[in-house]
């Protein structure tokens, strides 16, 4: 037996008792004749005592203890004279009698602590050392906890969990798949699956009624900051629902989960709001709503006064901060450099100072007078102290320009605080979303979203008029997930791939099965799926989601722990009747 | 709303009440003025009664329906004349005021019935039609239930589910791999994980201290009927135990399984047997302990009477069949026949009966007096009316032989029940196995497995004597996991690789990572894991595994349904800088 308790339990109550704990060296120090050493698990940390007087031999060996070293200690529970309120152990100590070093430790490449003096390149090499810090481990089990009281949910609500196969066909649509050569069928390839979307579906032909499973997922993209190569999705289905039925589960689950874990509980029902509201107040399909600070147009209010920067606009909108009149010129500045960096693409940002004493300052003095501008900001109910900022332009591309100078401005006011948690479902979602590029319409969900009944009719005349139902959960301006009703008339299927430009050959070859399943009864059905990584960040407060994987890849979709991918022995290709064909410069 | 409650839930208690529901058409019948429809779902089967007098046109309308139409109906819930007390609702039928066809149906290829008269391959084929069927869909039922319950278990007993990834490096020692090439990292492959087993080894050094994942794993082999080129399993570790705390714990799940989904308990600890006592009286390491009969070694006793056949032998063993010397010529000619089959090999059968009036016959007479054949009889504890079956030859072949035997005498006997469970513990297995024909030794379980410390020293002398900290759970003669303690200290890690035939460069490119993280204190460590795939089928009593996995592949790896594996587009190759190298046959 190595251990009797852990490092985190024993409380003042076990005074008097004899144990044994096992774990890692978190610190050793020495105090006149005493050596004190932190021992530390899963669990907590605990304090050992060793005493030269009482037990020199011991005391020796203890001063030898490298940090991480793995050891066992059998001794008395005591009190501790100075106790420490931060440590769940802080009341008691151990009078160790007896030490036991079960495996040394190199001194590691970074400190164990919650703030480590680490980079990112070395914590991820050494990801296993890393782990060991609590901060890291505590959203792995923060990531336990929500796929545990997910699936009991879940499981509460009639919901299956069914495993669906990850070696699959290759469908060529959308992003890229992984994909695996057989070697029992020379030539082919399965693919990685990107979701289990046609699988749930199927699993609703079948009478499953209602679905889940929290898959791993694999696409083959150029990765950002917040892609993995692979990813985990709380995958949904069910049959014989509306839009709204689905809603109300998915909300249940989330406020389950926000609740059981968080200890949040949500007033009412989650608000909701069309796409189309979305993009018109907040310039995104996902606004954070833990603030207003709502787009107002305005074009009509400042046109025909000869300023033709706003005259020629396509649109013209803007944001009240409020009190923010004080601003400098050097944070002006600041906004305008922010606004017009690349990413963000705007010419430059015009701003009216409501001042405290009710007077009007603008960038824009020269084409409007005062009695313009107070109408201006009227349009948003300013007042006094509060400051106006306009960007003009493209619509598309200064709306989204207007929502990052929002975002900005509500983090500069302290706005966006991590512990408030703000859900919107945002539903309406086009149908259809054109491709300027290649001159056709893509599915903006995926070719299996029902439009919306009323809809149907524009199908033909107008397609970018179609909405689906299609929805998606928001929370904090991060999208946490999305779905729809799909489509269950292998009729209306077909014409939709027809729509988004698949010949008969094409859909058949990658859908067939789909098609052919619904020829046999395919019921009502739709779902969602959520991001699991997404769902477990917004709960940590994270800024990536690779710090809630346990072994993330980096933007190379390399493991730098196990240095993966790698070369593979020429035997292994051989069998796959593959040839590597590598390009020159790889090969120099 | 498309029901209002499900196909399964009405009762006597809910006669009167107005109720949508929604399904499939199972069947229709007509009898005289009335058409009966039982309506599908998941849940149950509801009868719903049309009437041409009182609704002529209604009546008409569900007279059209075909089998496995998708329909929602709506009416009063009213008292069955003629009960049916096979089914739930069977007190009640619907009177229907309201019939919508939500989708038709092509009539199926095979009945949607649990006897079906589809076969094997059109239902693979078909699989979401097959997966309607309740005698499928309830094994998947089952899954769920089985993987809910253990993560139940697991969590309350501190265990966190922790995902480990799916791309990650080869390691050709063992099985195939499946191999998937990054665009990315132009020329290499990651690797599909044959088991997490690294990953769960590098969680134990970051302090885990109790993991465990419901995990896909993936092995290309040539498939047999049990097999499937993705699996799952129940993956487990642990950090700071011995042998005795991992078998604790997961007998502890293994009861609780049995318990909450099966009603079954087992009186006390499950038995433990060492695999040197399983081969002796089991001629397996999984043996089916439902019943007796166990083997009794007889070389000493037969040898020097001029049977050449037994004095020649390594090993002569038998089994006593209880009250079976009534075996006509005809069954013993087919046992003969059995062991002779080539799977099994042996050369001929030896057979004695301890016939009712005590007297012996023999098929060895000629050889064996009668006080000789008594004296073999009475090491069989032998009672009149009995049967002993005798088989001779080299050891291991014929101890296999015999068990197979023993198998089939069970089976006969009606001693192999599928409703009765008898768990095992099979122990101290052997470290290494030699390999004949490679002239090597291999690892029996794998290169982290542990040798127990009082064979260390044998390891320099006599491997093939070092016994290992490795166990297997078997269940009826049916091996559902297993595990060991593993090698925590690196240096009797590179000693186990070295004894392997591992150069030093081998080891390091393969398992560096896992040398690297056990510089830095690695705790000891231990776990196992379960087939899920075999535990569903044995606590479903099925015949294959491909009966509890939503969509299997056959036996050359494919999905019949989706017809996966496949061809991919040229470009898709070209991204990855690979040719396809066909042989000629496969051009032609």
């Amino acid at each position: 037996m190595f251990r009797s308790k852990t490092c985190g339990e024993l409380r003042s109550e076990n005074i008097g008792e004899s144990v044994t704990l096992a774990g890692w060296v978190q610190r050793t120090r020495k105090m006149g004749g005493m050596t004190f050493v932190d021992v530390r698990d899963r669990y907590g940390v605990t304090q050992l005592v060793f005493n030269q007087e009482t037990n020199s031999e011991l005391c020796d060996k203890a001063n030898k203890l490298g940090r991480e070293y793995v050891i066992n200690v059998t001794g008395l529970v005591a009190e501790r004279s100075s106790k420490n309120k931060n440590m769940g152990t802080g009341d008691v100590e151990i009078l160790v009698e007896k030490l036991t070093i079960l495996n040394e430790s190199l001194t590691p490449p970074f400190t164990i602590e919650d703030t480590t003096d680490g980079g990112d390149d070395i914590r991820m090499k050494y990801r296993y050392l890393d782990l060991r810090r609590q901060s890291v481990r505590s959203n792995l089990m923060l990531r336990h906890q929500i796929t545990f009281e997910t699936r009991r949910f879940l499981d509460q609500q009639d919901f299956l969990e069914v495993e669906t196969p990850i070696l699959i066909g290759s469908t060529p649509e959308g992003a890229r798949d992984f994909v695996v050569p057989s070697r029992m069928n020379t030539g082919q390839f399965y693919a990685l699956p990107q979701s289990p979307q046609l699988f749930k579906q199927l699993l609703m032909v079948s009478g499953f009624d209602r679905y889940f499973q929290i898959a791993k997922c694999f696409r083959d993209e150029d990765l950002r900051a917040d892609r993995q190569p692979e990813f985990t999705q709380i995958d949904c289905e069910m049959s014989f629902v509306e839009q709204e039925d689905v809603l109300q589960i998915f909300e249940g689950l989330i406020q389950h989960l926000f609740n059981e874990i968080k200890g949040v509980s949500f007033e009412g029902v989650f608000p909701r709001m069309t796409y189309a509201d979305a993009m018109k107040y907040y310039g995104s399909d996902k606004p954070d709503i833990r603030f207003d600070m709502k787009f107002v147009e305005l074009k009509d209010a400042v046109s025909g006064k000869d300023f033709v920067v706003f005259d020629s606009a396509e649109y013209v909108g803007g944001i009240c901060a409020s009190q923010c009149s004080g601003y400098t010129r050097k944070q002006l500045d600041e906004l305008t450099e922010f606004v017009k960096r690349p990413q963000i693409g705007a010419k430059g940002l015009v701003y009216i100072k409501y001042e405290s004493d009710g007077s009007l300052k603008s960038s824009i003095d020269k084409f409007y007078s005062s009695e313009d501008l107070k109408s201006i900001v009227s349009l948003f109910n300013a007042q006094p102290g509060d400051l106006i900022l306009v960007l003009a332009g493209n619509k598309t591309k200064t709306q989204k320009a207007l929502n990052e100078l929002r975002l900005e401005m509500g983090a500069r006011l302290g706005l966006r605080d991590k512990n408030v948690f703000k859900p919107l479902w945002v539903i309406d979602f086009p149908l259809f979303e054109w491709d300027e590029e290649s001159q056709r319409f893509y599915a903006m969900h995926h070719p299996f979203t029902s439009p919306k009944p009323e809809d149907i009719p524009y199908l033909d005349t107008d397609p970018g008029k179609v909405r689906a139902n299609a929805y998606d959960l928001v929370v904090n301006g991060v999208e946490l997930g999305g779905g729809s009703i799909r489509i269950h008339d292998s009729k209306l299927q077909n014409r939709m791939f027809e729509l988004l430009g698949f010949t008969a050959e094409k859909a058949e070859a990658q859908f067939g099965f789909l098609m052919s399943a619904f020829k046999y009864g395919a019921p009502p059905h739709g779902g969602l799926a959520f991001g699991l990584d997404r769902l477990v960040s917004l709960f940590a407060g994270l800024d990536s989601i690779r710090d809630c994987i346990a072994f993330p890849k980096n933007n190379s979709g390399r493991d730098v722990m196990i240095d993966a991918p790698s070369v593979i022995d020429a035997s292994q290709l051989e069998e796959l009747h593959l040839i590597l064909n590598l390009p020159k410069t790889e090969n120099a």
